[in-house]
């Protein structure tokens, strides 16, 4: 179970790191949309192992093929399936996963649930997972894009303690495309470079924040009072793997203002449009996008796979020590850049259906 | 859309803060629970409105009415509806909010998305919708304690910029409720209630920081990868009226921290039992709970409705001011407590279900 | 579970035949929509019971309560809540069902199942519980009245081997209301009323066959694969209590034709609108609907809850003989029609909001 | 939308009988289940083209191959992926369908609906999307059968008015597939295959009646309200390409019998148990299993692909004749035997798996 997301436009994703492959079943998605596997490799490659000195060197091209739902080039309105084999063989490097748990790993918990796991890598607990959610959240982009011109762009904000400065009205993806770190300001980025080799030399792992912002959000998308799109976002960043929080506009930041410091007091704009003098509500007021854009961050944790020895245990109940052979990320954050920006995708793209649907179908 | 929430034990709310009641279906409660309405009614005491000097002095009794599901004084197995009637008259205090959008409330968001709104109080924005949340999480904390023992304690960790100290391995519900605040540690408890009413007088408000753990949790409650454990406790607390934030076991600190510093080191405990020698991950790896205790905290913001006067515009796009009128909570952390409680309690019987189903059955 | 309907157009019903009452919670209905109680009554009282001398003598006003969800007569997008009380007391006509177990019914089921159930009336399953499913369908009728002029008709096709002639090209509600037994054809339905009433005599009980056309229903209604618009209304039919079959069209007749025979062959009419020779499809192809009307037939057995003394169990597993005392339905058609047609509605509102979302919003 | 079914045993099908392949994704399968590729391609051979000489030539070898899921012979509790890749190149015969619509086929709803087609074969609405249903039907039989020994067989029961005497309390599945047809009483079988034979020489095409019983099937399976274990059967088999109605127990029938007539009296047997004397409620009484065999029929037409010329339209609006060239079989029942079984026996898993969920958890 839980492995579908979304209520109209729904993806299923399955597959392990290591066998056949990993994939994405997207349900829901709109008829005659053009879309093509080199639209969505784009993503896919952002997301790819090896892409840079400061990620994993495990090598897969991660190449996508589209199985079904696209014909000439357009969406038929039916599942698009698509697939990206494994190329990698199992390797040596993991045998001593089998049977030795990697702390604030899965491989424990996986075995208390299931009492079996595939332990060739990070089975399903990988974040080779995430490829057919980047995936969807290509095909979602282009959605939104073409029906309301949103913009989705996210960036590393703070990796350890070192936080850029960025503006989040301006920022555009080729900023932060434009170094390996994916943090659009250049000096910030450079250090942070330096920071992460720094821990791999060290057999250690760091961790950060990734923000991302949506620009151009139509208003009135979201649903009281389960599915409030601040909700619905948190639950998509919070699914991803090494998260541990969530911030919607002022975050925890907030909590130390008065109300009215916080709140967000209306005016009117030169076409007479209804907008906030701050945002401090990150452009969602009671669980509804209000027109303003939307930022959120995400708190994710170092790299649980280190070089370092560790203390453990094994499966069958004796203490030992593990110092993690094989290929790992020494910070997670590069990678997750557009990881992020596919789950806010999805999450709007299934709301923007949602409103229509509830919204607009009487009138 | 949007008022459903959970697979297995799955509760759908009803209801605005004016009109003619608010409550919930029950739908998947396992028969043969014994639930009266006087164990419900403990749980709505502790979020009702006027229950202190710190609260709004709106009076009403949320006397709950068991409608369906229940006989004999056991659950049926069938949906359980409960009921509360709206007893406030509508007030003449709400007539400015006809038109004038209250800054950072649900006001111009619910006119965007549905051309219409019940503007009395907060119409369904209101937090008079955790009714029904709360009651349904009465009946699903005694499902989690009489299978596993659950404890479920939540406390109001922080107001505004005063922290206090609360060690949550032990914290007791009887220590917080020994005071009106909800804060168990009693010195910060007499700061903050000082803090609130200070609020209050200069017709402002204050938010804060609520904390919750849930300890006896069986090992295994989780699905990968869309609904882990942590993502659906996001979805779950961001969900609630004002939350700004959220964060399981270390947060944002954890990322600030290397992974040999950050990785919860497994060893073996007296009765051989695989137990961390740290708790930064908050009782969940992968998704899927690890029998550490749970632990998780939620960002609330100040209160939007205040005294104080704003700028805003109404809903004939005239720029205004507004003197928010009628009865408020200068702080609402005191009766969020209960609604955390509930969110989590919801999610984990939820699951505790869902693996029931899909790791038990076969045995 | 098993208590919700629909994925936008969403119901949940709740209630026992005994106890605090029955009603629904509908969400996803488009807001600004003008509906009232009254409205919702007219359906509800073609369902009631003592409406006649060949329906259960139970008296109950069944007078609908919208709580929640309607503001100055429109609806708000939020939930509308629905709440028939249960007048009746308990009765002691059903002491003997506490122990005794009605063959064909759903006594022992529930045991079995539930190792409890309320054993006043038909407890949950009774048909009071399709009180909220007929609210809800008014509702929906005038949803898919107002944005596309459906008109859904169902009446009394056959009642035991007396079946009537009815066009249902132009059958109308009048000529449907206009006798007892709700069978359009005059002279038939003296002769299933004169039927009814010798069963009723005979302490014995009939069942028939319901027939609903649904007319100037919008091509393209339906999802393939799993939710093909006649599986939805197969699953929306057969969850009535009392129902052992379903048709489409042609139904199990249409069998017996070779393919030339039963192909619906195309034509274009005087607008070149694309349209079929024949209708043996039902208005149906490929699971999703073609601009003619829909038609289907439902299989209703005849009342379990018969006065005739029969061969039973107890419940603490005795063989004993039961003559039901009590109040019951010498035939349950006749208050099945509103019933069929409150499930076609459901079916083809949430189907309409969903072809809305998928098909329409890139336009 | 519509191509996932199942609550906690959940599918999504993909793929066009043209183009990359079809397959299916399934989701809560419990972990630890031995099943392999092997057996799955035992239901996938029984439904494949070609395999006899009154079933469509085209050849397919309909080769599965487990993606995911699955390791070392056992499932993981992860999504189990199932990809069938399409050999057969685009045919020459398809041409003249990418602009004629075949008579009461999908083609013409399906533009109605997206705009768009894969008029190559059936596109999505061809019967190969039923090879992921029949790939997941054998892991749910497994299931079914290791936990309950539940058994699942489905015949041949009629073709066009030819119909066979069986005995659903004894048909064995050797007896069904001892011969081509699938009809288990052998002087019929040899009957109906000289009946689609002539069919086949008439380029005519035949239709009929699929019987299925499921025996041991465990009391308790089903959820009142909606999701009545007939309901649920109803949607599941209406959902098969071609059907047209749906029988449980005695069906229509039923209805022409009174009520003391088709009631189930009750006994107990020799084991104490409580069983009915009949089984008109063919298993199943107010939505919940009862323990005797289920039985349900499916009517299904003769298919629509015909040879012979027949009147219809083309997508740019003229009237023209059709006489459709291609592979098509002379009438599908052969090959929807295992379909049948399939989706009950996805039904049942399902239903087992909630039951448990509710059911058997604070035992």
């Amino acid at each position: 179970m839980g492995n579908t997301f979304g209520h109209l436009f729904r993806i299923t994703t399955f597959g392990e790191s290591h066998g056949g492959g990993v994939g994405v079943v997207i349900d829901g998605c709109p008829p005659q949309l053009e879309i093509s596997e080199a639209e969505i490799q784009i993503d896919l490659d952002r997301r790819k192992p090896g892409q840079s000195k400061i990620t994993t060197p495990r090598k897969e091209s991660d190449t996508c093929q589209i199985i079904s739902g696209v014909f000439e080039g357009k969406t038929l309105g039916t599942p698009i399936a698509i697939l990206v084999t494994n190329k990698d063989a199992r390797s040596q490097d993991y045998d001593e996963m089998a049977y030795k748990y990697r702390p604030s790993h899965a491989d424990a918990t996986y075995d208390a649930k299931y009492g079996i796991r595939n332990w060739q890598g990070g089975g399903r607990a990988s974040a080779r997972e995430t490829i057919g959610r980047v995936a969807a959240g290509a095909v979602a982009k282009k959605i939104l894009n073409s029906v309301a011109g949103v913009e989705i762009v996210a960036y590393v904000k703070r990796i350890k303690d070192l936080e850029a400065s960025v503006d989040s009205n301006s920022v555009t993806i080729q900023q932060v495309e434009s170094n390996i770190v994916r943090c659009p300001n250049p000096e910030s980025a450079d250090q942070m470079i330096e920071l992460i080799e720094r821990a791999k030399r060290d057999q250690d792992s760091l961790g950060g924040v990734v923000e991302c912002v949506a620009r151009h959000v139509p208003k009135g998308l979201g649903e009281p009072v389960f599915d409030k799109l601040e909700a619905e976002l948190a639950k998509a960043i919070m699914s991803l793997p090494a998260t541990k929080g969530f911030e919607i506009g002022s975050g925890f930041a907030g909590t130390t203002m008065t109300g009215s410091e916080h709140n967000d007091q209306y005016y009117l704009d030169e076409n007479g449009e209804t907008r906030t003098v701050t945002n401090r509500s990150g452009g969602i007021q009671g669980g509804i996008s209000n027109g303003e854009n939307i930022i959120l961050r995400a708190a994710f944790k170092p790299t649980a796979t280190i070089g370092k020895q560790q203390r453990t245990v094994t499966n069958s109940g004796d203490e030992t020590v593990l110092a993690a052979k094989g290929r790992h990320d020494p910070c997670v954050l590069p990678r997750a850049v557009p990881m992020v920006e596919a789950m806010v995708a999805l999450v709007l793209c299934d709301h923007f259906l949602r409103h229509q649907a509830q919204c607009k179908s009487l009138k």
